[in-house]
């Protein structure tokens, strides 16, 4: 029986296709420490499970498909702090940033379109534009200096006749880079110019470090008909289980046409929507020690790969990833090779082959990303286990 | 700004579309029974929100792409009575049924690609094809004689070279139909003779009526390779809100390519996988019990209409759909009235134009499909309203 061309050229999760290997590993006894995947070890502010608990509907019956109203209404109310000012009719909720990127895919690309992001980028982008014909077209960056946008002229030689979108995280998932106000600036004029659509996928909004600022791509009244944010409350509150995300678009129309993708798959879960309505109940100061938290992790990962011989990373202000070039030849083999042959005291890692965040050819090969999800002692002890392995692997 | 081909190419929910209509209408103060979505209103079993309620993570972490190995096992021994053996790599969890039928059709058609679908269908088939591309060719059935299957010969040809699969839903949605063994066989040989894949919609496996007898494509051992099952416990539990579907084949390599777009959604909601693996401790009292209350309930809906003037409808004997045909030119202005200019002492009835569940332009436009999910009372209520309405509209 033959498959789908779609699906054959769809990749594995560069992030999750390691995950049998690993299994295998810890059923021979070893600990695995992940650092491969953006699952944090913070705890689920208790808002979430309170209210589902209290959840006494004899049926649990479907619910609307835009998304239940108290939800909707509490990530209006959420956006407000950001001055981002959506009404009732211009969000919608999804199954995670996941379903929020597809749809918003879908809604604006046609089989062969195409659609910029800055590379490295999240894995799953290549695989819901593959899902959907669309090809992803790399505006590539470098780890060597952070990761920073090429010029206005290098972005604007990939538009096409076929180019539908930008679509880009802010701070981004794998490199940790948060864009300067020149960097968003830019890709808004390239949107304007040549009449494209900007998903801002911003996600990590409260993960930024160092005093960085950050501004959001749903504050530019200028562009505000094109710009189509994609939300989640997986990394924000903790929460990745729960699968909750959003749309946000000032573009009413565009939020009727992507409606009718909502209708066909029904509803999101009735349950994880009353959880995650009451995590507007959350206080500012889960915030700020979180944030504190993930910024001392930064720390302790980024420092101990700086003192990493031959090992190269430029530190990065936000979301809790870091891109780091390696000192051999084939990233994943050495990601394999610590699961499977390595190990401190009966300890290893696993990390994830970034060569599946690049969708040119070649690049990545040698970097791998390095989620910093766990807490200072797990840490520091895989920052050990990484640098005894690579001593050892050369 | 523009939309993409596809997008505007779908269709809206016929089932949803006009619920803004029917919200307006119970702001003024009616009361509206809808039987135009198949929303039960028996009991959702309590097995599911009490191991929810026993959840004590202090992190709600990702589930596996492929599901909770739990819930995975919980579908394992549900087959089993029905004699379909699944093995644990042979069965993915999805958001719903829905997502179980749009996986299934990326995974095995591209751009342009056909799908034989027995009409009137499901209307969300559609939905999900448009949005991958893929062209709905409808195998024509009809009201008057019960929604039998045409012969092979007429089956047979609507089959071109981009023919992928035949997808039906068995018992059938929304026309109650349960196939015979002749016409099981007869796609079977059809499936068989084209290279064609079987994509099985068995989620009213349960609702079954009048001795009728019930056989999944699952156990067809000769196309074994070429069936996916799709389900989902939705309308077994009455747990529509839990969204919890599967995608089940023998064709374990089918399986791994679908694996890939579950690893880009990353996993199906943690609750409500863990809810829904309790509810294999639901005993076969409850099934019996629903089963006997939906019989009674089709008897009601069933016997009302044979006795209203000049409609037609064929007894259904599975699911809880009927359609009906109405003597009425257009069903969809029909249905408007009755929620806007209508009423009963205060109530009025919601149904489903048929016309969206049928592709042959056309067809079904003096239709309505009639979900008899409400108790007898309402139902009763219902009926009456419907056959004053028909008077007056006349």
């Amino acid at each position: 029986m033959k498959f789908s061309k779609r699906i054959i050229d769809m990749q594995e999760s560069p992030i999750r296709k390691l995950v049998p290997l690993s299994e295998e590993t810890k059923k021979n006894g070893k600990k695995v420490y992940h650092l491969n995947i953006g699952q944090p070890d913070i705890k689920t502010p208790t808002e979430f499970m309170d209210s589902i608990k209290k959840y006494d509907e004899e049926v649990l019956s479907y619910s609307f498909s835009e998304g239940l109203p108290e939800l909707i209404d509490s990530f209006i109310s959420y956006y407000k702090t950001y001055d981002i000012n959506f009404e009732k009719d211009e969000i919608l909720i999804t199954n995670g940033g996941s379903e929020a990127i597809l749809f918003s895919i879908l809604a604006i690309s046609d089989d062969g379109d195409e659609i910029l992001v800055p590379e490295p980028f999240y894995t799953n982008y290549n695989g819901f534009s593959s899902s959907a014909g669309v090809n992803v077209v790399p505006i590539t960056t470098k780890a060597e200096n952070g990761f920073k946008l090429p010029t206005k002229k290098t972005v604007q030689s990939l538009v096409t006749d076929k180019t539908k979108a930008i679509l880009i995280s802010n701070p981004g998932n794998p490199t940790g880079t948060v864009y300067t106000s020149e960097e968003m600036n830019m890709l808004r004029d390239i949107a304007k110019e040549n009449n494209l659509y900007i998903i801002a996928d911003e996600v990590y909004r409260e993960f930024i470090y160092d005093g960085f600022e950050y501004r959001s791509f749903a504050t530019f009244e200028d562009i505000k008909d094109r710009v189509i944010l994609v939300d989640s409350i997986s990394k924000r509150y903790s929460a990745c289980g729960a699968r909750i995300g959003m749309i946000g678009s000032k573009n009413k129309d565009l939020i009727k046409q992507i409606l009718k993708l909502c209708q066909g798959r029904l509803c999101v879960p009735t349950l994880e929507q009353i959880g995650a309505a009451n995590l507007i109940n959350v206080t500012p100061k889960y915030f700020n020690e979180v944030v504190a938290e993930y910024k001392k992790r930064r720390d302790v990962v980024y420092n101990a790969l700086s003192n990493m011989e031959n090992v190269i990373c430029k530190k990065p202000h936000g979301a809790f990833y870091i891109i780091a070039k390696l000192p051999v030849d084939n990233a994943e083999d050495f990601v394999k090779w610590l699961l499977t042959d390595f190990d401190v005291d009966g300890e290893t890692i696993m990390l994830a082959p970034a060569e599946g965040f690049y969708s040119t050819k070649g690049l990545g090969i040698d970097e791998v990303r390095i989620s910093y999800v766990l807490n200072e002692e797990s840490l520091k002890k895989s920052m050990k286990i990484l640098e005894l392995g690579l001593k050892k692997y050369s």
